[in-house]
């Protein structure tokens, strides 16, 4: 079974495939309208998200499809205690194909461990978001004609944005990327994304606080909301803020065929007069986000009637030997769930949570 | 793009042709089941109300469409704060036409200025209801067999019902139309609607305390629910509350062909005896108000694939000069909303808020 | 009108005449998948229940039907205080048939008797649940190849389990069932169950405290949850649960062929190490009940279009003489709802509310 967890589940040569079957449902839609007839998309959401969600069931829809589900967790069993293994065993009594939001990183995970149907990561709290990754991408590539040789800012919350740290693991597998990280000083990327990421794929980056500063320079500015309650101070909040909203006058400074990007929903961080600057792409970015979750269904769906694969099981596991520390783990929460990390560095003793990517030094083996 | 916010916004031709469409959908159901294959409405229902909601969503799936969307704003990305223009923005790339409830008025209207799909009101507040006016019509046009040469009793609330007054408006176009109006002295029509409607459109009209008093002479009994809280004192709601609940006593005063409307949902002002008598119309009502949306879908759908008429801007407008006094205006909680009030009289010096048509004055011009 | 308000509105042979159905769709679900195109089926879930709710929207989808509806009261109309009859008028212009969760004890058969389409009861309150009976009885039939001759062991909660009363109610009309009753002395099945139904029948039964004992001699364990409110005590919960937990260790003693069910969702009564046990059926149950609800579905809207057979009134009735006096019934909260008794036993005075099914003696008649 094909599922799609996380960005990186993805090689670079089946993201331009999703994008090349994007590009010609947009071209050729009525090849597409009945693709997925007598099929059924569950949409579980955990916690609301109503874009997404509508993406989703708008994309089922136009494939010809069904949807059911639920938009918000007080409306499911979980209300009763049911664990999202169960969840995932019963639904795939019921669809076809399932996308599930949670508020717990790795449920989603948890959830294609259990299911007999392909299970699409449609946000699981802080950690992964791999479709509006997907959205970003062909944004890009329909917008620039490439993914490579592009200097790409990322402006606003780098700290806890998880749809920048998606973007950057994507982007960095592409040649010829430059990335310039806007953000107060509060809000920098975390230093493991940018080890991880940036240094490890040789990614070219500079930091800056100055949005004003590093626009001139970018090929694709990638706009993200600052949540108040994520500075120091309300001072600190007051006199912080207007540097990180795009307004027209800072678009001035601009390239003619740079093109705004933002996971919308926007508050005030992208003044709505930017909206009608032919380089504001945002709006477009749902649309084609659209188109690829189209793509993702009907690849997957065609995935799911082929033969396994048996995957490898090369690593070195820890099960049930130490727990979990952060607290946003669907280990936190899920009844009989066994803790299991995977070694990911031997020298280090460095072995990582297989559902939320958390990383724990162990000595005891 | 045509949209349907306020029931003026068509004409009576335009009524017309829309009931001859429902009744064309009554006799002919087979001939519509496959209309809107492959098209989506979105239900944006930023307060509940289900009966308003399933009777659209049943007028699409009987045209052969799909339906996403959410019923109430907890589950929507208003609760992240995402301004109405936003969300009907994102719409537009998932649904083919909008019909949207929210609790500010002018909220739809904001939609339509935003959205590149059709957008239908499907209630704003206190404001408009333009779709129950629509079943009302039909209702009355089957069971009469004419709109015009009516008398027409309006029961109940007739300060704070929308309906009541939507009905008013769509009626005094009519020729010949009489209406009664019965409801205690502290929830009269207002003045502005006595004035504003029958008095400018010339309806002859009267007023009266009783429903046993006036039932006789009525060829259509519009019922309405008077809430408790709107009462002035509890012995008040007490004295007054029986002679406004319709009984199969007070219907023996009737006509043999009256019709009684009721918009419903009701809680005690008709009583269930009444539902036997085949003068009740209220049930066959809700069956033709989701005929009418029918009509409506297929009428917006097919004028929104037309070249736009340009809209002569013959008013004089004041751009964020004044701002709206009324609490309940989607002003008050949008972003960015411009505030713009429209000239409507030269001599008094009176403004109109475009979006909740709340009336100020302004001398600064 | 044909309903399914209560197990036994259904024949034995009309319930294996649902499974034969069933058993067809699972052999040639393409022959179904278009049988209802253009029906309607409203799922109105006063209270969640999201697996029985996407169990029966499932059901709609892959006969080709569209479903609409409510999955919570707050969404709904009855938050303004509309009645359940009115509900179920209104419904009835938009759907083809119903199925209606409630918390209140008969409000199906209430929204049954105003409905002019089919209603399903998919549970009110702790009263009946008929689909989940209809799914226990296809798995135990696919599974054991009968419904007669069978050794059923019910295991947990059994005082306030009304899966399990149900059960009991439908298992009796078969021939050669014997009955082992597994729980605590304070949930053992209430006596007005073993008497009206399993000593009514002469149905062969044996009461024990434990699992342990009990199993090896079954051929089904319906297992079910004891949630721990129901104890006395903290002490007694903690001292007793675990004996009604079943495990792996505790499987060992059961027959080879035995089959477990559980109407799901389950917390932590079943191991999830026993899902891998090739005996555990809950999981296909749920799928099994899938298929019943399509059955169902075909059968109720096969005879909605036949005209009515007058029921006999056989019975003596006691209209708005006594009222009924569980909290838990449709009459303490709809409105102008009579309160009607049948009486059931002339010898001791006995009679029962038609909603909730509650006793009352009377001797005023």
């Amino acid at each position: 079974m094909r599922n799609l967890i996380n960005i990186l589940d993805l090689s670079t040569e089946e993201i331009q495939g999703l994008m090349d079957t994007a590009n010609d449902i947009i071209a050729h839609p009525a090849a597409y309208a009945e693709k997925c007839r007598g099929k059924k998309l569950a949409t579980l959401f955990f916690e609301p998200s109503t874009r997404t969600r509508l993406s989703f069931e708008a994309a089922m829809y136009e494939l010809g499809g069904n949807v059911l589900g639920f938009s918000e967790a007080a409306s499911s069993s979980s209300a009763k205690g049911e664990s999202v293994a169960d969840t995932a065993k019963i639904l795939s009594c019921y669809a076809d194909i399932i996308a599930m939001r949670h508020p717990k990183e790795g449920a989603p995970y948890v959830a294609s461990l259990n299911a007999s149907i392909p299970v699409i990561n449609a946000g699981d709290g802080g950690h992964n978001h791999p479709t509006q990754t997907l959205a970003d991408l062909l944004t890009i590539y329909r917008e620039k004609g490439r993914l490579d040789h592009l200097t790409i800012g990322l402006c606003g919350d780098l700290k806890y944005g998880r749809t920048v740290h998606s973007l950057l693991e994507a982007m960095s597998r592409y040649e010829g990327i430059k990335v310039v990280l806007i953000s107060p000083e509060e809000l920098k990327l975390p230093s493991y994304v940018k080890k991880g990421v940036l240094v490890e794929k040789g990614v070219e980056y500079i930091q800056t606080t100055s949005l004003e500063e590093a626009i001139p320079e970018l090929d694709i500015l990638y706009m993200t909301r600052i949540q108040r309650e994520r500075f120091p101070s309300e001072e600190e909040y007051f006199r912080l803020k207007d540097s990180y909203i795009l307004t027209p006058e800072k678009m001035q400074a601009a390239k003619a065929d740079m093109c705004v990007l933002h996971p919308l929903p926007r508050v005030n961080e992208i003044s709505v007069a930017v909206d009608s600057d032919p380089r504001a792409c945002y709006f477009k970015q749902a649309l084609y986000g659209k188109y690829m979750r189209m793509a993702l269904i009907l690849k997957l769906l065609e995935e799911a009637d082929k033969p396994e694969k048996p995957e490898p099981d090369e690593g070195l596991y820890l099960r049930n030997v130490i727990k979990c520390r952060n607290s946003r783990c669907i280990t936190t929460t899920e009844q009989e769930l066994d803790h299991v990390f995977k070694l990911v560095n031997r020298e280090h003793d460095l072995y990582r949570c297989i559902y939320c990517e958390t990383k724990e030094k162990y000595h005891g083996i």
